[in-house]
């Protein structure tokens, strides 16, 4: 029954997003917890178009991505980054999209090794409440041996991270359920694109001398 | 019957705006008033995902924003600024959403603590006919205290004011009616993007160039 | 008959125009002629939320833009300029919309009077299939005086013009038929849009060095 | 019964792409190939609205682009394009469109003849999973005469080639079935979109220093 409901739950997240065009050439992956002893998660099948909904969409894996059922689909090549978010972290659902602005923060950020958000409300949709409340999005290199690139990701997780960018390789967000995980992706995309649009307005300086009190850095 | 009629009219802006994805990350609250002695509202249930339309999606409150009904519900915590806006203008329903336009111009305009509009069509929706009208919205700066942020929301109300921005989250926007306060939502949302996108093309000067016998602000 | 085709065909072209979101804020109309002796047409009725499908959405009038029916709907404010067009054209369709990208380009060039396109394949989608075929696009200020506007639109239209623009009110367009007055409107969006973002990106410096042997002007 | 399928195969790529607004002003066409020996093809019958699906879309045709049944439909003008392609390719599926970004995209690379991608994910869409990988799309001049057109399409095509963009019309992309056509065109459309934000940003130049150890050429 739990893998029937939790199956469920991804499906609609998966339309939810697919219908925004979040899943670009078949890119992308979504994952959710089913149990915890021992670890089982479902994760997208390799190269399904996100924008179909068949029964074909998502199989069972354990705690290091292999099958745990039996069947004829292959787990998404990047499976081992789901892996490692639900070893490091007490997520119940993880999501991996690819945007133009997800895209652009990474390769703006890279060198910078993160981004830090301060001093806007949707803040509040990471249950961070305080007036000066932040959050830091770590960025790591896209390295093509994914066993490597898993390992790039797990190594910049903290106890307070809700997502990894990986350059010009999207975000892996996750939450403690499919609900949450959604709440942090849509929070995420939108701290990326006010951010990129204020840039190109050239407004950060002015921004500046607006906010003599604080310091804001968006 | 009123309530179930209020409620539908709510449940179908919800709908329809978050279609348009202005409620990133459960953000954002809408309210409709069902009674006027005494005074009740519908609103928004806490941290609702504004995608699915459930029973549980509002509750009926008072004037001071405490339930009016018995219900495990739990008010958006931004109904007081609601409860200010039913106390100081003759509004009927009130929308507040987040927007990557609003908050960009929030932010633009916030030592200005105002922007205002003129020569624009789109300034007919707000029932201002002539040739010269024009609309102000005030812009009040954003306070975690939502005590605070709802007193400074209603210090900035005039019998004139249709909106008021909070920086960096979102606009607070009513009419006297559902339809009236979409109305308003929409002519507002296109003045903002519609600013930010003249303003990134560097126009405004060629623009008073342009206009030697009337001064335009857009 | 014939009435009631043509106001499914138009009932139509507006479902599809609102989900594109042109007609913000209730602005924006349209009109379909239904017969030609005498003149009568249906117009939008005044006020209306394009997003829904109503009996009353319509109203069939005469040239001059009176009711030719018994309603108690009353014709859209800018009628007139519908009148104009079904006189000064062989229209059998016009739309009247705003976009962001259709009131930047009527702001950008209002001071020259109007935009010519060339050099691109859309201009196809008028009917000119020419290597060197041009398109242009009038301009007019914007009068509140409805009876001004409408005369200031009928004195650009020239007969191989398919649509004008209204300063910051957005564009009218026609075609012999709803098929044509969209296709129509679809072809200068694209055109608006595309012109806006290369000039965004400062290429037209830059297109010019590319382009020695024709001269271009997007 | 394949020609069925195929029919419906391409409706359904035809309904999304269209949904998306790809098809501006009834522009672009679409094809699937029907048989190898001989070689028929179904493609896009001309002037239709994209939005609508009916039993008038398509037609069968050889592969000279003549109709391979009887029909009153008259293949699309650009049909000749599509013969190029399945001439000189494994092509199965062959899709145009007109997307702001891919004609900005054609026109910003024209006198270079091409746009060459690397450093992204998505390009292991089209199967480049090196990290080094890269693409190419060839850009062609938009010649009226729509048989030099095809020719000029035609003699850009490598064995590598997966479209080809022709200056301000659009792009022709193929793959072996709809569903890696449809993947192609996809990834195409998001490095191009990509491409043109982080160039409006002027992010060219920094994200050299950013990687001293490769050059990434977006």
């Amino acid at each position: 029954m739990t893998k029937e409901l939790r199956w469920s739950e991804l499906a609609d997240v998966k339309d939810e997003l697919a219908a925004r065009d979040w899943f670009p050439g078949t890119s992308g992956n979504l994952s959710i917890k089913v149990s915890n002893e021992p670890v089982t998660f479902l994760v997208s099948a390799s190269g399904k178009d996100k924008r179909k909904r068949t029964e074909e969409d998502f199989l069972l894996v354990d705690e290091f991505g292999l099958p745990a059922e039996e069947t004829a689909l292959k787990p998404s090549a990047e499976t081992d980054i789901h892996c490692e978010v639900y070893r490091y972290t007490d997520a119940g659902c993880c999501l991996h999209v690819h945007t133009i602005d997800n895209n652009i923060i990474s390769e703006m950020y890279a060198s910078e090794g993160s981004i830090t958000f301060r001093g806007q409300e949707l803040i509040k949709a990471f249950g961070i409440w305080e007036e000066d409340g932040e959050i830091t999005v770590p960025i790591v290199e896209n390295y093509a041996d994914l066993k490597r690139l898993a390992e790039a990701t797990a190594s910049v997780i903290q106890p307070e991270t809700k997502a990894v960018l990986i350059r010009n390789h999207g975000i892996t967000v996750w939450g403690k359920n499919a609900f949450e995980a959604k709440k942090h992706l849509e929070a995420f995309e939108f701290l990326f694109s006010y951010h990129i649009k204020l840039k190109s307005l050239n407004l950060f300086q002015s921004v500046k001398k607006f906010s003599a009190k604080k310091i804001i850095n968006f």
